[in-house]
Order: structure tokens, then C-alpha cells, then sequence
């Protein structure tokens, strides 16, 4: 079984791509004619508007798949439409990996052991990898390492988000370090017997990309962790800012943008949506490319 | 519309009761009658999981309604059984709702601002109060005070949780107060202008009853918030020792017991497992009344 960590890398060199498409099916942003069209496939109003995200997101993943190595499905958009959302967020990650993309669940649980293990039974591993929380500490992610290690499957642990009122707590200082940086230790310790073939850990790190100096100084702490970096586009992160999270191979990070590819084409009403998806995913992979890879494009 | 806040004072007080009775359904532990019987209700495991859910909780909430203010459904456990599971869930807040118990969503969720919206939209008012996770700060919970705000429900933010490995991160000294007291201080900017006619505000803390020096501090540093107190019973709390969190009228606090009740019984073949499960409420309602009114008991 290879390990969450060397198909990633495998996923990154094979496709050239660095790019993790994120799901966030929003039906107020979503192309009008397929709204409509899931109204008559069902009397609910959840079920209508899963309808609708199942047909979006078909196409979405079908367009991505060339330029993307992973996609996150958030899973937030799916569980606001109650249980036929989370079919909608199952049928996401199982077409994703058809199509050769690896699924990040972006489910952010942590909570103590036994419910812990709950989830992580939930979620590991019809996703390749989730994100989770690190507030309740290492027992809470206790069980996600022993099923992520069971499975093959991986983790990326929220250490360094990149909203506005991360800094709340994230940034706190404890002796000479802000807290984030002591997750980040943590995030090594858990990984610490996780190294795959191409040097990297099955147990990430979320590190936002809305304050360069977070990736580089997290490089520095976390050389054998992947990343999975938010915040580019939408969020106001710049794609040449990321380089200092890139080794020489182009590994060690991937990065998310959801709404700047899923809604590229702005008007709902737009006939030619579909271009506008795959030309931002397209852009952004090339875009990545150079910050991954300075030397030689 | 009576704010959360106000209609747990109400229960608390109607009730006589400071007992939520956590629902954490698990299959093994669960009488082996009704597991067995879901077994021809339905082809797919999943689908089988949530039929024995369904009927065992039913009974639950029926035995317990006497003797609880509130159920805290645990959605992992309904979570790990996918769209099915998220159906139960469901059934289980409404039918809770109809015998007149409170709802207290443990979903300890937290992301960023737009998926927030959507985990709040998807909790609220279904549960008359759920759990958040503040690791990512004030922006991250905005959606959900506006949306309680909005709905007259609340929230339980987790503050210091009663696993073992919660002092890595939640007791870190910041200067010189520990992170915890720094996501107290939050709460109470949080609940501010939430604060009832009860005395109490609608945004609460989950303080774990592990170390009772937590609660007393906590309920210095915090005057006016509900307190959601897990840990006690199956988790080595013991309810002599949460005195410190009650005022002088037994509000202030509720106190959760899952296993202690949900499985009272021991033997998933036991006959007799209603009439344990009711004896278990009964008995714990009672002990927590002598911590809430040591004066008048």
C-alpha cells in the first residue's frame, strides 16, 4: 500500500501540479441552468439542491482532473443540506478518485478519543486525507493517526490559518514561540515515524498563505511535512509568495483555491462556464508551477 | 422568542434537573434485541445502523425526558453511518424537541467565515444550542452568534475540555494565564450582549470537570455563562466536586453523562436495559441536585 504522502508527491510530479481544487458548492454562485433543471428531479428542497451539486460538481471534477492533483470538498456546503448533502459529499470524493484525483476531506473534526474514533471512521478512508483540529491534543488526533496509518490514508492538521482572527489564538505567545509554532511541533512528532519514499510525512499541516513569512518560518520547523496552503486567490495570497514552501523537486505543497476556480466564470447566468473552469485551473496550475519550480520555468 | 439562554434556566429550574444525557450511539454496546431487529429492516449496513439507532434513542429520550433539562446528541457517532446516520441525527433533535427536552448539538465545529455560514445554517435552530471549536478565532465564530443570534438558539464554546491531552494546547501560559483563559476572556466578549433574564448569556463554555480547580477559576473568570460540563462518570468527574459551578439558585451549569446512562445497563443482552437506563438518569439527576442546591438537599 503506498502511503498518503508518496501518492500525493506521485500525484504532484505525474500531473506537474501542484493545485488543489476546493469544493464549495454554493447554489446562489453555481450556473443558474442547473439549478433550475435539479428542481424537477426532486420535492425537497434538500434534495433539489443536492441534485444541483451533483451535477455541478460531475462537470467541475471532469474539467479540473487534467490540471489538478487533488481536490478538497468542503464538507461544510454538503452537511448544510442534511443527508442528501452528505451523499452528495460522498458521491464528490468517490468520482474525484475515479478520475484519478486525490480527495482531501476538509472536515476539520477534533474531539475526544472514543468520538474521535467515530469520525475518523467516518471519514478514512473514502477520503485520502482529512483535515482536523488540534485544540483538544494529541489523544483527540489519537485515532485519526492510528486509522490515516491503518489505511494508508493522511491528515493535515490546522496549525497556521490564514483568516483574519487566526492570530486570536494561533499567534498568542508562549515563552519565546506563538502557540501555532507549538502545534507545529507537535505536527512533527506525530508524523515523526510516517516519512514515505519521497521524504515527506503522512500527517500535514494547514499553514495559510496570507503572511509569507508563516511558510517560510514553518518550512524551517516542519522540513519533512506537507502543506496544504488556503488563502490563494479569494483570500488574498499570491501565488509568488508560496516559494519558500517548495523544495528543489517542486514537493512539499500543495495549494487550494475554491472559489476562484469553481465561480471563474462570476455570472451565474454564463453559457460558457465550463471554459472558465478549466482556463482557471489550467492558469493556476501554470502559475503554481513557476512558484514551485523558479529555476526552471 | 425566549432566548437559549433563558429557556435553559426554565428547563433547569422546571426540571429540578442540571442533567443532559449525551446520546452516543454505539452499535456494540447497544441491547443486542434492537440492533438485531434493524438487521431486516434494511439491505445496506449503514441503512441497518440507523434503523437500530432510530429505535433505540427513541426509547431513550423517552426514559430520560423526565429526569434531563437537555440531550446532547454526539454527531460523530451518527456521522460515522454517513446520510443514513445525519437522517438519525435529525430524528433524534426533533423528536427530543417534541418531548420537551432541550438540544444541545455536539458538532464542536470551526472554520472559516463563508463555511461557517454553512455549518451554522446547517445546525441552527435544528439544536437549540451546539458546541464550536474557537481555534480559529472571533471571524470564524461570527456566523454562528449570528445566526443564534438570529434564531434564539446558542452556542457552547469548548474552553477547557477534560481529555488528558487538552493541557498541551489549552494550558500553554500565555504571559502569565494559561490559552484557556484567554478563550474565556473571548466567550465573554462573545456572550456580552447576550445575557438573558436569568442573568445568563446565550454563548456558553464547555469547562471538563476533570480538575475541579478549573471550574471554580472559571466560574470567577466567567459570572454570567453557561457552563457544559462533560466528563463526569465515565471520564473520572465526580459530581461533589462541581459545586463551584452552580449559583446560588442551582443555575449556571449542566452537567453531561453519555455512557454512564446511554449503557447503564452493561450487558448488551440484558432484558431489563429501560428500566437501568431510567434508574441511571433518576440517580444522577439527584446527585447533581445535592451539588447545585447543597444548601437545600
Amino acid at each position: 500500500m503506498t502511503t498518503f504522502a508518496d501518492r500525493l508527491a506521485d500525484a504532484v510530479l505525474s500531473k506537474g501540479s501542484s493545485l488543489v481544487v476546493g469544493l464549495d458548492p454554493n447554489l446562489e454562485r453555481m450556473p443558474r441552468v442547473l439549478v433550475e433543471a435539479a428542481r424537477s428531479e426532486a420535492d425537497d428542497e434538500r434534495e433539489q439542491a443536492a441534485h444541483a451539486i451533483q451535477r455541478y460538481q460531475e462537470r467541475v471534477l471532469e474539467l479540473v482532473a487534467p490540471y489538478a492533483a487533488a481536490v478538497k470538498p468542503q464538507i461544510a456546503y454538503y452537511e448544510q443540506w442534511g443527508p442528501a448533502g452528505i451523499r452528495a459529499y460522498e458521491q464528490a470524493c468517490d468520482r474525484a478518485r475515479e478520475l484519478g484525483l486525490l480527495v482531501i476531506g476538509d472536515i476539520k473534526r477534533g474531539d475526544i478519543g472514543s468520538t474521535a474514533t467515530a469520525y475518523a471512521q467516518a471519514h478514512l478512508p473514502r477520503a485520502d486525507a482529512v483535515t482536523v483540529n488540534p485544540y483538544l491534543g494529541t489523544d483527540s488526533l489519537q485515532p485519526f493517526l492510528d486509522r490515516s496509518s491503518a489505511t494508508g490514508t493522511g491528515l493535515f492538521v490546522l496549525v497556521r490559518t490564514s483568516n483574519p482572527s487566526a492570530a486570536e489564538l494561533q499567534d498568542l505567545t508562549v515563552g519565546s514561540d506563538p502557540v501555532h509554532e507549538r502545534v507545529a511541533a507537535l505536527v512533527n512528532r506525530w508524523g515523526a515515524d510516517r516519512i514515505g519514499e519521497h521524504g515527506y510525512s503522512d500527517i500535514g499541516a494547514v499553514v495559510g498563505a496570507t503572511r509569507p513569512e508563516h511558510l517560510s518560518r514553518m518550512r524551517e520547523l516542519l522540513p519533512q511535512t506537507w502543506f496544504l496552503i488556503p488563502g490563494v486567490g479569494a483570500q488574498g495570497g499570491r501565488a509568488a509568495d508560496l516559494v519558500a514552501a517548495f523544495d528543489e523537486r517542486g514537493l512539499g505543497a500543495v495549494v487550494n483555491s475554491s472559489r476562484g476556480i469553481l465561480y471563474a466564470y462570476g455570472d451565474p447566468e454564463t453559457a460558457d462556464w465550463e471554459a472558465s473552469i478549466a482556463t482557471a485551473a489550467r492558469d493556476l496550475r501554470d502559475e503554481l508551477r513557476s512558484a514551485a519550480q523558479p529555476a526552471t520555468t
